[in-house]
This record gives structure tokens, sequence and C-alpha cells, in this order.
């Protein structure tokens, strides 16, 4: 197996199919497989099948979802691209170059998703709270912008590099834990659960629920806990519910 | 002076207009201004103009040639592009990253001309002789090519990125949150107050609460909170314990 099977490229609300075709196209010289289009304006015009130019098979496969968490379900770390690095966001940021090395520290074990947002608008706030960490491709003008097939390019070409080199072999930044990592899915129906149970005990307010969740979320994203600790986490929730939580297999 | 400014980009007989349109965009995002054209079939058309989005100043200052030689005239080392690389070829070979390297050791004293040919067949023998070495991107398959504006794309990125001195100026690692971590104290209240309000739900055993505790320690010790979101934990388990937890200063 490929290391590069557990990388995927997710793109949100693409409007050009052009691009989609293009990124297709980039994907494949890089080896990277498995597509997927959060609500696209429109996919596999003709103009997407000629800019794909011979990577049909991506188009082929690529999964349509209505929603950026359906998206990423199975994946256990996710990378949202920006368009530049703002020391103001509060989330990991590196170049495409770092980015390449991390994720190829985390294949084939880790399932890992790059999302790439909208041609005008990228990512919305609310995206960005899926994500554990940011890439950006360093550019010569802030004020300019890549071309998002021309990003998927790169930042694609970049995890090749990194997974055919491995340089860094010896070292491990992110340690090994002997557990598999919670996916996506699993998270938020954990957040469901926390929200629920918070809501019960009237911590929280329904009525105004956004930003103290998205503390939470953030708080609980940076940890990318493993499916055991989800685990004990719902436990305590039920326990504190006052009810069982019947632990599942991941 | 830039540096980037004595390096040149040079397409020869571009068949479709939007490529020369999308390689305009390339160099622009990364600081390379001097485009040069050698008998393109066509040359600003309105698709030329749509994909460079923004970098018609380059397309402006482009100079349109009748011959390779002569839009060379000017320059002091000469670099091919080839889709792969080919052992059997009398050229020294490198990778794009290479080429960045040897690009930005040349410059400013040198004038450098990266070289792509047409595309679909590339660059003739007789081209080829008036190249120094030849570049190619490394890909995952060999029969397999790379759209002429990305291979653009990602060779201005190398040349731009081994210009750079500092490459990781733009990365936080970290994330700076405008708020004052946690202290280990403040950490070992949370602790506490967590194990006392699991032993009231019976979620912890007290005569046997090792393991469980040494798991979710570990799991909030990844995270580092700050003072306001050990806040936050705290309140929430206070309400979990239906009373009121009075917020501190750290």
């Amino acid at each position: 197996m490929n290391k590069l099977d557990q990388l995927c490229i997710v793109m949100v609300e693409t409007s050009h199919p052009g691009n989609i075709g293009s990124a297709a196209r980039a994907m494949k010289t890089m080896g990277i497989h498995d597509l997927r289009l959060v609500k696209p304006t429109r996919f596999n015009s003709p103009e997407t099948r000629a800019l794909a130019s011979g990577a049909d098979d991506i188009l082929e496969q690529a999964k349509l979802l209505d929603s950026l968490p359906a998206a990423l379900a199975d994946c256990h770390y996710i990378i949202g691209s920006s368009a530049r690095s703002e020391r103001s966001l509060p989330w990991p940021q590196m170049t495409a170059r770092t980015c390449g090395l991390r994720v190829n520290e985390r294949l084939p074990e880790q399932k890992v998703a790059i999302v790439f947002g909208r041609e005008r608008s990228g990512l919305s706030n609310e995206e960005l709270e899926h994500c554990h960490a940011l890439v950006h491709i360093p550019m010569a003008f802030d004020f300019f912008s890549l071309n998002i097939a021309a990003a998927v390019q790169i930042i694609c070409y970049e995890c090749m590099m990194a997974s055919h080199s491995a340089p860094n072999q010896h070292e491990h930044p992110t340690p090994t834990l002997n557990e598999p990592l919670a996916t996506a899915e699993a998270m938020e129906n954990f957040f469901q659960h926390l929200e629920t149970t918070m809501i019960e005990v009237r911590y929280l307010d329904p009525a105004n629920p956004r930003l103290l969740m998205r503390r939470i979320r953030r708080l609980f994203g940076r940890i990318t806990p493993t499916q055991s600790e989800v685990n004990i986490l719902r436990g305590m929730l039920s326990a504190f519910q006052g009810r069982k939580f019947q632990h599942r297999s991941p």
C-alpha cells in the first residue's frame, strides 16, 4: 500500500468546475487519489474533464458530500489551507513544506485530510473549527493569491516529496500512541454528547451556545484524543447524566 | 533590488493562451516578473487575461520573440525543463528543489532563464542545446504529466523558497493564545476537582483510582490549557456537581 493512499483532499464549495479538474490532475501527478467535494457549484462538466486531462479515475472515484463533517468523518488529522499566516489565529500554522513533513509522519497509521476553501472566500471560521492545524504557501506578495488548483498542486507536491525522502525518519515530534486516534465523526459525537450534558445541567444556554462550544472544540481539538480516550470522556459524561455510556469499538 | 528580478521564464510555442495566463499568475505569486514568449500560438486573448487574474502587469511587460536564441540573448545560465529525468541525456539534471538552490546561488550576479517547451512535445533537441542543465519535477507516475502552468508554478515556488533566507518565518507551530497558560498548581486543582466529581457520580472508584486518573492526566496534559480554559472546565464540573465554581484569577 502507498502511504499517500491515506491522504485525502477536500474541496469546499468550489465554484469553477475547471478548478476541480485541474486539482484532480495535480493530485494524480503526485500519487494522491482520494478527492472529496463538499457542495461544488458544478461537477463533472466538460470543462472539469478537459482540465483533468487523464485524471478521470480520480474524478470518477471522487466523493460528493453535503457537509464538511461528512467529508471528514473517517479522518484523524485535519489541516485547513489558508491564504496567509496570521499570528492572531489560534491554530498551529505551518508552511507547505513543513506540512509535507508533518503529514508524512502521520501516514499511513492516521488518515489525514487537507481542506481547501472557496476560490474567493476560503474557509469559514466554523469550518476552521474542524481543523487541527493550518497550512499556507509562502508567497512574494501578501495581497495576491494562488489559484486553488495551483495551491493543491504545491501542497500535494510537498506531501509527495516528503514521502519519498523521509529525511527526519529518526525524529518523532508527534509521539506514537499505541492506540487508534478518534475519527472526526467520533469527535463530533463526543461534542454533541458534551453539549447535551452541559445544557442538561444549565451550564450552556442553548439559545446562545456558540462562543462556549467554540472554545471547547478548540480545547479538545488540540488534544487529538485516541478512541479509547474519547470513550473515557463519554463514560464520564454519561455518569454525570446518571446513565451508562456504551463503549463502542472505534 | 529583488534577486528574483534576474530570473526569467521562457515559454516556447505555447498552444493554449490560458496556459500563458496561468503561468503569469503562478510567476507573480512567487515574485518573478520577467516572462518571455517564443512564438506562442495566441497571446493576450480574453482567456489569457482571465487566467492571469491580477497578473496583467506580467502579461503587459512580457516580451514576444521569434526564436529561442533571441529570448535568451542577455542570459548567463539557462535551464531547460523536461518531463522526466533521463539518464541518457548528456546534460546535468536536477530536481525542482535543487534547481531552486542552484538558481539562488547564481542570482543576482547572473541572469538565469528557465525554459518551458510545448504542452505536448516539450523542447526539441536543438532547443536543449541552448541549455546548461535540465530540471524536472519528481512525480508519482512517469507516464503522466504536469500541466505546463503547474510546472511553472512549482519551479517558481522552489526558486522563491530558496531565495528566502528564513523560509520558516511564517510558521507558528504553537499558536499564540492571548491568554496566560494555566500554572501547574491550577492544573493540580483542576485534576483534584475532576477526581472529586468523578467519585461523586461513581465513575471513579476511590479504592482503585490510579489507572483512570493517569490516563486523564495524560489527556489534559497534552493540551496545556490556558487559565481561562481551566476556568471553563471547572465551571462545567461545578455545574455537574450542582453548584457554582468561583472563577479565580490565575
